[in-house]
C-alpha cells in the first residue's frame, strides 16, 4: 500500500497529457482550466487506492479515475451557473471567467469526455465501468436537483436530506471505489461492499461538512464559515434543530431563515439554537453513525488485514480533515 | 422495407412508455415535456429503417433509435438556451417554461439517458454504440461551439462552415445509421458506408436548410423565411457571395450585416446579392454534390438493390422535403 500523496502523484501525472491544445480551444480551454484548478483530487486518489488494495497496479485504474475526475468537475461547473458563484477553489468560476454559454457547453463535453475515458478497457470492464457511472451521474444530477427544490420546499425530513446528500456527493465516492474494485476484478459482493464503505463515509463527511459550515475554525476550513446560515440552507443541523424545538423556538429559528438580508448576529443567534436544541450532539452523532456504518463493512471485505487497517486510517483521515 | 410513418409509429409506441413519474419530477417532467413535442422523428427512424436494411428486426434497434432521439432533444434544450430561443416546434422551450437551471440539468441528465439506453445490448454492441455515440456528440459540442466562434470570428472559411454544420448536424444522421448496422452485426466497412451516406445527406440537408431560410415557400418552410439574413447568419450563401463579389459589392455585404437593426429591405437586398453574385448557383451545386456523394456509396454496400433503392427514395424524398 502507498502513501496518499503517491497516488495523488501518480493521478497528477496523468492529467497533465489530458487535453492539450484541442480544437476549438474555446471549448476546450475552460475544460483544462477547471481541470488544473488546485484540489484535493481525493475521488481519483480512492479509484487508484481501491484497485491496489485489490491487487492491481494502480496504473490500470488511472483511465477511470480521470473519468470520475472530469466528471465531478463537470457537476462543479454547472453546479456554480446554477448557484451563480463567481468563485471556486478561490478562482473565478468558468461561467464567470468565460461565459454562461461557455459554462454549458464546456461542461457538456466534460460528461461525454469522461465516458470515452472507459473506451480503453475491455468490452466487459468499459459495459460495467459506463453501466455504473452512469447510474451514478444521474443520481447526482438528481441529488444536485433536490438540493434546488429544498430551497423552495417548506418542509424537509431528515430521510429527504439524507437522500439528498447521498446522491449529490457521496455515491460519487461509492462509485469511485467500486471502479478500483472493478478494473481488479474483484468479486461483485466486494464491489459492491467498497461501494457501500465509500458511501457511507461520503455522508458521514459531507454531514461533518455541515458541521464545520457552521462550527469549524475559520483558519483551517476553507470556506466561508457560518455561509450555509446566511443562505439559510436547510442543512441536517437546520432541520434536526426545527424537529428538537418548542413552537417558540421553532417560530424563531424560521424567522432567521425567512430572509436574505442580514439579521444583527444572525449566524451566533442560529448556532446558539443549534446547540440548545440538541441538533449538534444529534449531527456529531449521526456522523459516527455513518463512519461505523463505513468501518463495519471493512471486516466482511475479502482483503488483507493491512489493507483493511489502511482504509480505515484512511477514513479517520479524512474525518479529521488532515487529507 | 416497411414504410416511414411504420417506422416512426414504432418509435412513437416505444417512446410512449419512456420515463414516466420519475423522481424529482422537476428533473423528469421538463425531459418528458421537450421529448413529446411534435418532431419528424427523423435520426430514430434512420436507426430503425437501417436495422432492417441490414436484415434485422428494427424493434431490437429501438433503445438506440431513442438514445439518438433523447441526445438530440438535450442538444435542442441546451442550444436553445445559448441562442435564448422562447419558442422551439411552436411550443415554449424548457429554459422558457421552466428556467436556466432547470434546463440546465434536464438537459445533463439526458444525455446520460441516452448512454443508460445502450445497457441492454450485449457487452461488445455495447461498447460499439457507446464509442460512436461519445465521438459524434463530443463532435456536435464542437460543432456547436464553431457556430458561436462563427459569430464573431472575421473570415469564415467554406472548409470551416463545412466541418461546422458536419459536426453540428451531420454526423448525427451518420451515426443514427450506423447504430442500426451495428446492431445488425452488419461488417465494419458497411458500417462506415452507411455512416458516409447519412453524414452527406446531412451535409446537404442542411446547406438546403440555408437555401430554403432565404428562398424558401414561407408557406411550407416551417420557420421566418429570412431569419438567418436578420441575424446575420454566416451562412454559406454568405460565404460564397463574399467569396465571389467585387470590393464594392463585398462592402455593401458585410455592412449590411454590420449590425442587428432592422435595415430597410435588408432581407430582399441581401438575397438580390446572392443571387447576382452567383452564390445561390454555388448553393445548389454543392448541395447537389453533397447528395450525389452520398448516393454514390449505396453501389458499394452489400445490401439488396431493392434495400438501395429504398433509401435512394428516402434521400431524394428528404431533399424534396416532403418527409
Amino acid at each position: 500500500m502507498q502513501h496518499i500523496d503517491t497516488y495523488r502523484s501518480l493521478f497528477l501525472d496523468y492529467l497533465k497529457n489530458f487535453i492539450v491544445d484541442k480544437e476549438p480551444n474555446t471549448l476546450y480551454k475552460p475544460i483544462a482550466y477547471i481541470l488544473h484548478l488546485q484540489g484535493k483530487r481525493l475521488r481519483p486518489v480512492l479509484t487508484l487506492m481501491t484497485s491496489e488494495i485489490f491487487n492491481t497496479d494502480p496504473k490500470k485504474a488511472l483511465d477511470a479515475a480521470l473519468a470520475i475526475e472530469v466528471f465531478h468537475n463537470f457537476s462543479l461547473v454547472h453546479d456554480d451557473i446554477m448557484d451563480a458563484a463567481p468563485l471556486r477553489r478561490g478562482a473565478q468560476t468558468v461561467h464567470q471567467k468565460w461565459d454562461l454559454n461557455t459554462a454549458i457547453l464546456s461542461g457538456d463535453a466534460m460528461l461525454i469526455l469522461a465516458y470515452q475515458l472507459f473506451e480503453n478497457y475491455d468490452a466487459t470492464t468499459f459495459q460495467a465501468l459506463a453501466k455504473l457511472f452512469s447510474t451514478t451521474a444521474l443520481q447526482v444530477c438528481e441529488g444536485q436537483q433536490y438540493d434546488v427544490d429544498f430551497e423552495t420546499q417548506k418542509d424537509v425530513s431528515v430521510a429527504q436530506y439524507i437522500q439528498m446528500i447521498e446522491y449529490k456527493t457521496a455515491v460519487l465516492v461509492g462509485a469511485a471505489m467500486q471502479m478500483g474494485a472493478i478494473i481488479a476484478k474483484a468479486s461483485l459482493l466486494d464491489q459492491k461492499r467498497i461501494y457501500e464503505f465509500g458511501k457511507n463515509l461520503g455522508i458521514a463527511f459531507q454531514l461533518q461538512d455541515d458541521y464545520l459550515d457552521a462550527f469549524g475554525d475559520q483558519a483551517t476550513f476553507g470556506k466561508q464559515v457560518g455561509g450555509d446560515i446566511l443562505e439559510n440552507k436547510k442543512t441536517y443541523l437546520y432541520i434536526k434543530a426545527l424537529a428538537f424545538s418548542s413552537e417558540e423556538e421553532k417560530k424563531v429559528l424560521t424567522s432567521l431563515f425567512a430572509n436574505k438580508d442580514n439579521v444583527i448576529d444572525k449566524v451566533a443567534r442560529v448556532k446558539a439554537l443549534f446547540l440548545s436544541s440538541g441538533s449538534v450532539a444529534a449531527t456529531k452523532q449521526a456522523i459516527e453513525i455513518y463512519t461505523q456504518k463505513a468501518f463495519s463493512t471493512l471486516d466482511t471485505l475479502a482483503i488483507s488485514k493491512q489493507a483493511k487497517q489502511h482504509l480505515q486510517a484512511f477514513g479517520m483521515q479524512l474525518m479529521n480533515r488532515t487529507i
